[in-house]
């Protein structure tokens, strides 16, 4: 069945309901908050294991109505230990797989999912084809930094990028950021070492000469290179950071580590004496301000863009808020036809990949 | 000039006594705390504009009795704003120059700077051979982390690194680990995506067969891949992360940047209102010890390692007690013959890098 993306079908959320930590009550529940907060929401499609849902459905007094919700059975689930590669090939009943295969038919746009990264990934690049003109998909998250947030492109999808893989990465994180952080003309910047020119290395140095072209014709707003102290900054903050996914996997990884690093540390030295706990309880606000300011549940859903659909990765261990978000993430990504427009932008940079560029 | 490395002059440290941007009173002073401190430490040679340095050494009743101190006269300074590389051509009597050149002509083993990165980087690359089998310089960093500290290698020096750099850099690492950390035989980590065989990308892939084949004839402790999560935590920690010099400085720069953030972030809240700020008063022993785990003066001085002689940067803002941490240091890598016990690693190391690798 092929749909236009008009169709009303193709505009739905298919909803993998059984990879995740908590399993599928945890995914009932966020469909349920999704659906009461958003009464405009995209129709939903729970895909999973029709026995378990049905009761699950019916203890959250959630009806399979055909129109807001609907089921898609799936017998299989891939779970967090199995190896992509070979869950792909054996498990073709996954939830996993035939909510990719709901995209790839047309009966849904985007796929919420917080199961195996690797076989989400894998899947989502294996089953549905690229963009037109586009020939590696990138994920995407998005940071918080000071007064705001950042999308970080790519995250860990494509770790051998050539410089084109960079724009397209700077056009897709540009429209994510519009839909995600409301951006109309988000700055990019390029990750990179020394902000002069001829610092950082050969990708990056080629990168830029096509991102400051792309900018020239209007496709983008490029702000240039930026280095590591800049990523967390408040003085001319970037709304997209542009690198490719080895770089970009082991940032984000390394700055959740810090993270944890750092509040452990806090934690653990607030604990050592009582004066200091009691000061602790006084100040409990400013800790829970700083903890919903990092939160990652808040822009939950980090997605793989570049796709002929989208595909939006929750974290394993997600709760039903953070679901909820990434299920909201999908609506609106849907609403504001985000594909549509990076396909446009996509074509548009078509000129500046054939033109030879100049040395400067 | 040319002497043994164990000849007494050159085991001299040479303090540029000029770049930083407190000026030469701070440098004077951290040199006077050094040698207070360490009562066998290596002989300095103070290098800078002796207008200038004879009247601030007087002040601080700091004599030059040509033993433990001596001076050694630079009229020129290269600035902050000055371009790396005009720099070093034009400023010939910039005492950074002439410390690099005092190790050159073997009068001294280290230069100790707070002054212009770049210049630094580029002046010691330029004017210092490379050692014996080392074809690139790397920048090192210590980084503390739960439960201890590692030495991140290269931070910035090589950008465009081949996988026997990378050998290299775990060689270089793991002595400087073993100097400045007191870790006998360092664990060492590859900055990678993903831990298992075939993920990561072309470099970090050549570069775990070589490293692998050097753990075999038993010339480091290589642990394997590790992945952005493992870096800060305290779970089978590594006491070196190896990496290119692109992926090192965005990492080691962007590490400051979240660190920064998130301070100020805290601090924010702590002042929001007045129950928060007596309690911030109350835990503010939390905060010192916090501040103090996470101190880059602690293990100031990043080395560029793999030269003839030893390059040691301290922050352009360090003050006193970072300077001489910097100095103490030199001392210990000139103490514990660091630089020989490299160069026969990397003999041994020769036979890694002219067998053919097996694919596995």
């Amino acid at each position: 069945m092929l749909t236009s993306s008009r169709d009303s079908a193709a505009r739905r959320i298919a909803v993998d309901a059984m990879g995740g930590d908590l399993g599928p009550a945890e995914v009932v529940a966020a469909v349920k908050l999704a659906l009461a907060q958003q009464p405009a929401l995209n129709p939903v499609v729970l895909v999973g294991d029709e026995a378990q849902l049905t009761p699950l459905l019916a203890q959250a007094s959630l009806p399979i109505d055909g129109q807001r919700l609907s089921l898609h059975h799936a017998p299989e689930v891939i779970t967090m230990d199995d190896k992509p590669v070979l869950a792909l090939r054996r498990k073709k009943n996954s939830s996993m797989l035939r909510a990719i295969e709901l995209v790839k038919d047309g009966a849904a746009s985007v796929v919420v999912s917080c199961g195996n990264t690797g076989a989400l990934m894998a899947g989502g690049t294996l089953r549905l084809r690229t963009m037109q003109g586009i020939a590696r998909p990138a994920l995407a998250a998005v940071v918080p930094r000071a007064g705001g947030s950042f999308v970080l492109i790519d995250a860990g999808a494509n770790p051998e990028a050539r410089p084109e893989h960079l724009l397209h990465n700077a056009i897709l994180g540009s429209h994510y950021c519009r839909v995600r952080l409301g951006q109309a003309t988000p700055r990019i910047g390029l990750m990179s070492i020394g902000t002069e020119e001829g610092k950082g290395n050969a990708l990056t140095t080629e990168a830029h000469a096509l991102l400051r072209a792309a900018h020239a014709q209007g496709i983008l707003n490029y702000a240039g290179p930026i280095e590591g102290f800049q990523v967390f900054a408040a003085e001319e903050p970037v709304d997209v950071v542009v690198c490719d996914g080895f770089v970009g996997n082991i940032m984000l990884k390394s700055w959740e580590s810090l993270v944890k690093f750092f509040t452990s540390t806090i934690k653990a030295e607030l604990r050592a004496n009582p004066l200091r706990m009691a000061g602790a309880i006084m100040a409990k606000g400013a800790f829970a301000a700083l903890k919903s300011r990092i939160d990652p549940d808040r822009h939950s859903g980090a997605p793989l863009l570049g796709l002929r659909g989208n595909i939006l990765k929750a974290h394993g261990s997600s709760k039903r808020l953070a679901i909820c978000a990434a299920i909201c993430a999908a609506g609106e990504i849907i609403s504001a036809e985000m594909n549509q427009h990076i396909e446009a932008d996509v074509q548009r940079a078509a000129s500046v990949l054939s033109t030879p560029l100049s040395p400067q």
